[in-house]
């Protein structure tokens, strides 16, 4: 089969992949959709260490499974593929498992294939009139979600989203959907009014509309100065929702957060179900947010549109006749 | 009067300066003991820029007042200046004012003098048999005592406090005396031995006795690196409460702390009131911290005797005749 391969230096499309084995209790999917996440391009600038096949966002059918009424169900995955049996598991916390695989990253082939793998249990299937184009948005959907998860967000705080890239665009959209006064701060005018089509207040970096001190500032730039910058925004004992990760560390001066007592919480991927919800009740668009849509086998140049300054999400289509 | 004064660049014992004159509302406080903090330290390096008196731990005695009930008492002093209007004041934070000024800090002169002027409403009577050499550490326990004003820590949460400096020692104690599970995490065997003294636990830095994934870190490291080797003790989900301030940034690789979800907050001053219980009631004892007690004019000395790795708390003494 095809399959987008990461070598530990160059990525690489290649079609003498061989079918992935399901083992007892997991499901063998065949992709329709996969998309490219900033995560997948730090991948391939060094970080976890990974080699194999990439990717975690996907949408795609059961094509082989232990119940036979999975077969033929539209479905996307959860990632992380968890023990069950540590101390993270049993607090209830599958995806900080001591153990953890997680898909495309650590331990476990990417969805960048015709077919990939996961636990059954890690699937969720897609309503019917939740489309593909929709459905390979549920993973960074789901990610967006965490935020609310994670910290309690009054209706009355004033929040800020600091960058416009597809996480920051998806966490104001989550944010504006449940009610959430929140303002999308980034340095792209044509993104901003990708927001601003879907009635989200947004500002350009810099500009004096910003709000003077936000209660909660969430920090989606993708770059290591996010942190400094949502520093400056917050107000004292405020919080920032950390969700950008990088291969290398960078200089940050904490002690702003020190003495102004913020809060800072990291966070990752979110619950699927919620996000599911977002899309079958119409209260989220992502059409706004595609970039383009190339074949498996252009998935070179598909990476490379993705790592360019300001693109939008970019797909991966394994529609046509699996190789 | 004698006064400590840090001139942006030098450290002067200066005999010439003139008594801070009180306005209405103010106390004028003699002196008595004062403790040099790392935060005076950082000053004296740049951090805040400030230029004046320094020093913001004190015990002295109230020689003049609007309140004469007031005079003769002695008293410990809350240090940050609040304005009482702006939007953190009214949400009930005048720790954050907007417009803070704070002692031996930030356009408010420090107590390391004869005589320092504070608000009224910022002095706290010390009971009678709580002596000036635990007094003086009102300030510095009442810091302490923020960690539990602003993280829930439950009776069965596994707790690590980073670093056996003064502050670490003194946040163990706070830990110990509410009941907590909390192990000091040092690098120096005979601070560690002090808190052992107490009842304490107790593990040297990279000994295998560390417990595994702690609920909840401490980092009182006074160092750049303290937030990730807070990191690396926390389990996913956990929380690091970050105690240190400096005057410069340093590189930090934020994406664990991301991928493990774990919540940071920043913790700087507490309340006075519970810190002076805790001494009133005999359950923190700070004889053990300690190191060495300067006349006033030998203040270059103390601060020389302050900086040197691994001293103890060096204290002032202001109790000699006024000049």
């Amino acid at each position: 089969m095809v399959a987008v391969f990461f070598d530990g230096r160059r990525l690489l499309v290649r079609e003498d992949m061989p079918l992935p084995a399901r083992r007892e209790g997991e499901a063998l999917v065949r992709v329709r959709l996969a998309g490219i996440c900033n995560t997948d391009l730090e991948v391939t600038r060094g970080y976890l260490g990974y080699v194999g096949i990439l990717g975690h966002e996907f949408v795609g059918t059961v094509a082989d499974a232990d119940d036979p009424g999975l077969v033929g169900r539209r479905v996307v995955g959860e990632i992380n593929v968890a023990c069950g049996e540590c101390s993270m598991c049993r607090m209830g916390h599958p995806r900080h498992c001591e153990r953890i695989r997680t898909m495309g990253m650590r331990d476990w082939p990417g969805c960048f294939a015709d077919y990939t793998v996961l636990p059954s249990g890690n699937l969720h299937c897609v309503p019917e009139h939740v489309g593909d184009l929709e459905a390979v948005f549920v993973e960074p959907l789901a990610a967006a979600v965490e935020v609310l998860e994670q910290v309690h967000i009054r209706q009355s705080d004033s929040v800020v989203v600091l960058g416009d890239g597809k996480l920051g665009l998806l966490v104001a959209e989550v944010l504006h959907a449940s009610g959430h006064r929140a303002i999308l701060v980034g340095r792209h005018a044509e993104k901003l009014a990708i927001a601003e089509r879907r009635g989200i207040e947004t500002a350009l970096a810099g500009s004096r509309s910003l709000p003077r001190k936000a209660d909660v500032v969430v920090e989606c730039t993708g770059s290591p100065s996010g942190l400094a910058d949502a520093a400056a925004l917050v107000r004292p004992r405020g919080t920032i929702v950390l969700k950008s990760t990088f291969h290398a560390g960078a200089p940050v001066n904490l002690s702003p957060l020190v003495v102004n007592e913020v809060t800072c919480v990291g966070s990752r991927c979110g619950p699927f179900p919620p996000a599911i919800r977002l899309l079958e009740e119409q209260r989220i668009d992502t059409s706004g947010l595609i970039g383009a849509i190339f074949p498996a086998a252009r998935a070179v140049e598909a990476f490379e549109e993705a790592s360019r300054k300001g693109s939008l999400k970019v797909l991966l289509d394994f529609r046509g006749e699996a190789s």
